[in-house]
């Protein structure tokens, strides 16, 4: 089974990166909501899971997990309990024994044992604002100042996160095999290069 | 033109990868020694260095700065003037208009304006260690603690000089286009993945 973990720093691009991978490889695609959603909708029932996550079910599933990761009032009170059952989620996948890849949740440290293939995505800061910007929903119209502000804090909550979990540090490049900073490229083109970085990996 | 630079950490084996690159992608290749050696002897003349680095002429150069890098009162006594002389080499180098991969020297930010391909290298520190003893030359017989010395302070002397001329943070992955972890890879594996990726760059 192969799978390659994406981690990446807010407005990189590193969720496209993980998605636009999978459709070139024709592995199985999960990000961090579809794990939060199941995390708290299924009690991490493997054949629900399958069911509703492969195909791209997971469309379905409601994406309400963006709004509350920043707030830390929700975090604090319930962050160990939702790493547990992503833990969960994330390991009923594993169990499935099909490739795939898997954006955020700190799968690299979690799926540790099963040996994937791990990228860590950042980019400039000025490439960031214009990619969060391209990407805004209508009627979100945060100024520059704000949108670094959400910026810092969710890396932040990343970095935090993957600390308890691993002791290691985010975004340390010796902790990935591959760090790719988006800035100046498009998504697309970045994908068949990073395709065959992921397949020397596993070929070796 | 094309350029790639490589930034690495000590026994990353990113000097190898850079050889070895410039070799399947036909291009130049020049590392510190070399630079080191032509700004110390040459005084900057380009048909010199044209004659002497193309062809890999250069393997006649001797390979004495490796000695003397690590010693503090020599650099500096003359760090100063002594990047002024590589900035002088390197812009020669350019000057010649033929595509080239360069190690080391600051050549990421020396070489700015010609937008070339960044790339840093890195890896575990059991691995750096390893490779350091693979290379080690006969009689030298460092302790892993003097290794381990050796591998931080020559690291942080690259990463001083890179604050003195630039400003930003060496190792920072969102200064560098990719940055590769070579922990558990043979660099000969990787280099095709590496000369794609450099590729798709120059391409897009």
């Amino acid at each position: 089974m192969k799978i390659i973990t994406i981690s990446r720093e807010f407005g990189s691009g590193g969720r496209e990166l993980g998605k636009r991978l999978a459709d070139r490889l024709g592995y199985d695609y999960y990000d961090s909501e579809i794990i939060s959603a199941v995390a708290k909708n299924s009690g991490m029932d493997a054949r629900y899971i399958e069911t509703q996550l492969d195909n791209h079910g997971w469309q379905k599933f409601p994406v309400t997990f963006r709004g509350t990761i920043g707030s830390s009032a929700y975090m604090q009170a319930s962050k160990v309990q939702l790493l547990i059952e992503q833990k969960k989620v994330i390991e009923e996948i594993a169990a499935l024994g099909k490739d795939f890849v898997i954006v955020g949740r700190n799968a690299d440290v979690l799926l540790h044992a099963y040996d994937p293939f791990k990228i860590f995505v950042c980019a400039e800061t000025e490439a960031k604002l214009l990619r969060c910007k391209e990407r805004a929903s209508e009627g979100e119209n945060l100024t520059d100042k704000e949108l670094l502000r959400r910026m810092k804090s969710i890396d932040k909550l990343r970095a935090q996160t993957r600390e308890i979990l691993s002791g290691s540090e985010w975004g340390d490049p010796s902790s990935y095999h591959l760090t790719v900073n988006t800035s100046g490229w498009e998504i697309k083109a970045l994908v068949p290069a990073v395709a065959d970085f992921a397949s020397a990996w596993f070929e070796k």
